[in-house]
């Protein structure tokens, strides 16, 4: 499926699993793909060019932090979200719904949006599809999402009916004002576009998001509300929340024939490498976490051999680096035991090389992801690989 | 002058001023130059790709923070500083002496030494001219500096006068143990060097300190011991404490006559730009200051048409770069509103990016210099430069 600046390819199966080609307005991005986040408008402690040196091909912006701080139109005036970041590449952001259900306080739901107070200065805010997607029209990454209702794992089976029911409501809402141009006015600055475009008049790919929780039916009828939306891509939503391994596996052994192959499928919010692995063979090619970022700024790394946790005393005098076989520039250039004294003594840099390494770590493994499905022995490896990654771990 | 892999030779001058290379075993350094200021084991927020990209070429550790946090000989066990801090370039330690006057609680000052409380745990330290050098032997940088007692700007001049005596007997102390093999095993690791060389075996050279507060006969006694000692190369102390302008350049006014014409001169803790150039311009070679770093941090941004404070509302949507000439990443890739914003949203990339701006900015100042010195056109090039520099302050 091609359509103009934007597109998926398949390349090559191994079972359900897919290497592919995304196509965007930015660039072309080799799937499966992980997105590292950049929530509020950077990937945090790491430049553009440390992000492409750790193999980062798309990153991901939260429209919930944007349209708080600093807004979305100053980002419009400030060029874009791509401009704001200094990244030419491949860029999505989701809709805002899943931080405004996770993060904010005093929401009220109803069938029109949301009203949430702001995180930051108590203020009220509403969100409504269309207001979700002018948002993301003025930020202008290649790839948008609809908004949604995101219901924790714990809600009976009556909630997230009606968060499936909401939601593909939102899908159809979202999509009209997608193919509306955008013509407006806010102070002296002038926004329009074309349908589908961004205020800086690039095309914009609008995904939509499945939810049903863990219940096979009410994601069949989420999927299936979706589909005929016609959408240039499709998310699976809802997972990540709770509801463990077992789970996740179970709601995405259906999603290769709920969900068009011939469009991008990104399950989101999901980063652990065992789950990765998992939704890859079944047909996933699209995910984002906050796992390398978080964690390394943590001071936690990952490796083929476990996480290391380099607060840990033993790591005090160890000119190894994090890991022998990595060649990023954390592990080219420092020890252990230099990062460790770089976390103790609270020294910027701890962080941000953490992070790099970690980054490099996630491109890594999608690399060893593309290397298998081409030679159609993923399971095999996978299994070697998660076994030696989760046995280390400190 | 040229002893081994150390020497200073001067190049060309203007008036007293010098332009000359610094000879290490870790490379050459164009003089005068402003070193960056790496406290703990990294220079906060950037890498070292990153400072050398900001044309930083030599800079320096806190052997106080050093020898409390990793411990110098765990820094010696993970290679050395140059190696801990990814560093493969010129490099200098301070003794000490400084932030133990400065930042340590329940100082005890004697004539062989300090005993102090670490600002750290707590726990009493206690630092001598002997293991000053030791301490900066195992660290290993190119230039190590004596112990010396800097007392503050509004101590009498008994005060001084003491502080004067004890540095001369201290640099005495310190000259010994440099030209002394370095020989002891602690725990399970040996290390040993011949005289005149760090633990990593290559040569190191030992800087005097002369101190004197704003006296001018206590500042010529303390830069007559010292040169009795025939050291590679000398600094004033003792100013940058809060005497002013003023008072710092009638101090330097006869440092030119004080300390030998063929020894590098390293004026400690000065980063103002009029402070820099006054001295220039009576003939120092060397500088380290926190102004670039620390204001980083702090949203200030050095330009040549004065300071911008970036968390001033009136950058919020300004689209320009922090300056139109500058060519560091910073200025490549950013605008004053996204370094804003990314300030007010408390990411890191703020502090880092205007950091490695800022360092930039002195790169470039200490090249305009040497070009000046070059053409013979230093007072009056100084002189519009500063006018520029400090009328624009925000």
């Amino acid at each position: 499926m091609l359509c103009g600046m934007f597109g998926y390819r398949c390349i090559a199966t191994d079972g359900k699993a897919r290497l592919g080609r995304l196509q965007t307005p930015h660039g072309e991005v080799e799937t499966p793909v992980f997105m590292p986040v950049g929530t509020a408008g950077s990937v945090k402690g790491v430049t553009p060019d440390q992000l492409i040196a750790a193999g980062a091909q798309m990153i991901l912006g939260n429209t919930y932090h944007l349209m708080l701080r600093p807004g979305a139109e100053t980002v419009a005036r400030l060029g874009g979200l791509h401009r704001v970041m200094a990244w030419d590449a491949p860029l999505l952001t989701d809709s805002g719904g899943y931080q405004v259900f996770s993060l904010a306080h005093m929401r009220k739901v109803s069938a029109e949006g949301v009203t949430f107070q702001s995180h930051i200065d108590g203020s009220a805010v509403e969100l409504t599809p269309a207001m979700a997607v002018r948002v993301q029209r003025l930020l202008g990454a290649d790839v948008i999402m609809q908004l949604d209702e995101c219901p924790p794992s714990q809600a009976d089976r009556d909630t997230v009916a009606a968060a499936v029911e909401r939601s593909a409501r939102w899908a159809r809402l979202c999509r009209d004002a997608w193919q509306q141009p955008l013509e407006e006015k806010r102070g002296q600055t002038p926004f329009s576009a074309d349908a589908c475009h961004s205020a800086q008049g690039k095309y914009q790919a609008l995904f939509g998001i499945q939810q049903g929780g863990v219940h096979a039916d009410l994601r069949a009828a989420s999927a299936a509300a979706l589909v005929e939306l016609d959408l240039p891509g499709y998310a699976v939503g809802g997972v990540s929340v709770g509801e463990g391994h077992e789970a996740l596996c179970d709601v995405l052994d259906a999603t290769d024939g709920q969900l068009p192959r011939c469009r991008p499928r990104y399950l989101m919010g999901v980063g652990e490498p065992r789950d990765i692995i998992a939704a890859v063979i079944r047909g996933i090619d699209m995910f984002d976490c906050v796992l390398p970022t978080r964690n390394g700024r943590n001071a936690q790394a990952f490796t083929w051999h476990g996480r290391l946790r380099l607060r840990n005393a033993r790591h005090a005098e160890d000119a190894a680096p994090l890991d022998e076989m990595c060649d990023c520039y954390t592990c080219r250039h420092y020890s252990r035991g230099v990062l460790r004294h770089l976390f103790m003594a609270k020294e910027m840099l701890g962080p941000t090389l953490v992070t790099i390494h970690n980054l490099h770590f996630f491109s890594t493994f999608m690399i060893a992801i593309h290397e298998a499905i081409a030679a159609g022995t993923l399971k095999a490896s996978a299994n070697a690989w998660l076994e030696a990654i989760y046995e280390g771990d400190e």
